[in-house]
């Protein structure tokens, strides 16, 4: 399988005359299986249009990376080495004018790369491997199901366990524990949890504000399985709703359905956007819905396809990405529904199946 | 606090007459008290020698950020807007010829932000900014005392814990339960749990390698409180050890003790690793010490100084950073001892306080 990715590239490379160099993220784990975490030591992947993908790596990960990916071709660097000086003149024998890199790598390595190599042409390597990455296989799309239906069972049971006096922290706590639990290897983002005003805010965090009597509770969070990701949002009343709450919450609730029906192979993801803001839009509030409609999702929580006004990007069977329309009211309160859609010949299809309606305890 | 730090690096700036962009990033929280999560809408602090920092930021944040930090004069954009182009405005406008970027901002930015503005020198903000940070003042001491606190109680809890027949993983969610129940804010990195020949990788994580009667469990763990990180190694053995064991952990703690003993101010970094690297290879295993002996700590776990040969970093009081030799026989098994030390004026001091020596279930 990981051969097949890097041939894949290695092709879009050839045509570009370039080599890509990759750090540890997302994109090295979808082209290597590769999951080392990105530090301060030059490690990356390289991949060039002819001959084999190899490895940068300080001698510390060696023996780990030849365990876990023993067909990659090593050059080993030690801690008294200028690990840059390594990679510019293994990338000079290459012979080729322009180097990608991937969108995540840490600046500090690019800017030390960039000094190492300064003829070189730059440029992101981020851009080809999302052409790979934009379409799920079935692989990934059972796991990216798998990290909904955890997500979606550990938000609905930390729903009934929102009490008044515990704290949005708390409550942030009790989900992480839930996430675990039901078989996640861990959150995808920092649960955002925010009560009554706070809801007004579309990425507070947790904090330590008191849940009370007559608070909405918008939690938006997600889970990690086999490395994909989750993201969904939905919404508990604690007692009676503030008033407007229920009008805005249909709203909300409206342009995520019109929006979702709207989803089929061959449209624009600006379309998609059109759709929701228009519901929202139709009822004077268009002005409260203040980001995009929502993101791709896969091995990063944020990707390809944006669905955002000015993105020409056609939708293709295959593709995942959240639809999250939103009104928020600052001072006062806001909502949010969230769901991941997945692009199948004959329309969208939520990988999440819990309840969208806002629930009241 | 935040108002000093931002003043001392326009001082620095001035010298270099460059401007500095800071990406969410602990350079960010360091220098502002804000602490967002890096993604890819473009977020950054910036700040120059004469006038006040400034936010660039999506409209989505601008509530939350004049909430946290409400002198921060901001630069929103919005979701049609290429924000690269409104930054590369504002740049122009302060008149200097160098960007100065931070470390950790994502490569995407930078190469967009480089095609924005051709015509800047570039290079990293992040060594000025590691001026300020390297030498930690008596409140980062508190934090980074307590963190520590909280990483050695929640390890011996864990140690008390382990038991033939556990996964290395379950041993790690158990020790990342006690850090939560300890007081800690979540973990610094994935917590090591190599078990076993396992013990063998330096930067194994936790597998799904079952823990056996014979076995050395060596737990490499950190945590963090009020953002500042701890980072501990601490061992244990399941039963009888494995012939040879006892010996390699002697030597480990004795280059321990020795690099510690060698602690004070004016000492170069590369002393401290010669030192700990002396007592290993006086006793034959000099080329199985394959990593550095150390590295700072603080809003990252791994900063200046870093305690490596080559480096002549002079140490003063109020650095932090690990103490960590170790020992490894790829196949059978290894040791490794860390601790984080504070400079003071009479030398080191650990502000970890857990017994280091082997421990036995």
């Amino acid at each position: 399988m990981y051969s097949g990715r890097t041939s894949r590239l290695a092709k879009i490379l050839a045509g570009l005359n370039a080599v890509a160099v990759i750090s540890p993220s997302s994109d090295m784990f979808y082209l290597t299986g590769l999951r080392l975490m990105a530090d301060e030591r030059l490690t990356a992947c390289i991949i060039r249009p002819d001959g084999p993908a190899e490895m940068i790596l300080p001698a510390l990960y060696s023996e780990q990376v030849a365990r876990s990916a023993p067909r990659l071709r090593q050059l080993v660097w030690t801690d008294g080495e200028n690990p840059y000086t390594v990679l510019a003149a293994r990338l000079r024998e290459m012979g080729l004018d322009t180097v990608l890199v991937d969108e995540h790598m840490w600046c500090g390595h690019l800017l030390a790369l960039q000094s190492a190599l300064p003829e070189a042409e730059w440029g992101s390597a981020s851009i080809p491997v999302r052409q790979l990455r934009r379409v799920k296989d079935s692989m990934e799309i059972a796991e990216l199901r798998r990290a909904a239906e955890i997500i979606d069972s550990a938000v609905m049971r930390t729903i009934y366990e929102v009490r008044p006096g515990m704290t949005e922290r708390h409550l942030a706590e009790v989900l992480e524990s839930n996430i675990v639990a039901g078989g996640g290897e861990g959150v995808s983002f920092p649960p955002l949890v925010g009560s009554g005003p706070n809801s007004a805010l579309p990425h507070y965090q947790a904090g330590d504000r008191v849940i009370r009597e007559g608070d909405p509770v918008v939690i938006d969070a997600g889970c990690v399985a086999g490395g994909y990701c989750s993201d969904t949002t939905r919404t508990v009343l604690v007692g009676r709703e503030p008033e407007g709450y229920l009008d805005i919450y249909r709203i909300v609730l409206r342009a995520y359905q019109a929006a979702l029906a709207s989803v089929r192979p061959g449209v624009a993801c600006r379309e998609i956007d059109r759709v929701a803001r228009g519901v929202i839009g139709d009822s004077g509030y268009g002005q409260h819905f203040i980001h995009r409609t929502g993101h791709g999702i896969g091995l990063d929580v944020h990707g390809e396809p944006f669905i955002v006004e000015g993105n020409g990007q056609i939708l293709e069977v295959g593709m995942t990405f959240s639809i999250e329309p939103g009104i928020y009211l600052p001072g006062r309160f806001g909502a949010r529904v969230e769901d991941i859609i997945l692009v199948t010949e004959t329309g969208g299809v939520s990988l999440n199946t819990s309840a969208r309606e806002l629930m009241r305890l």
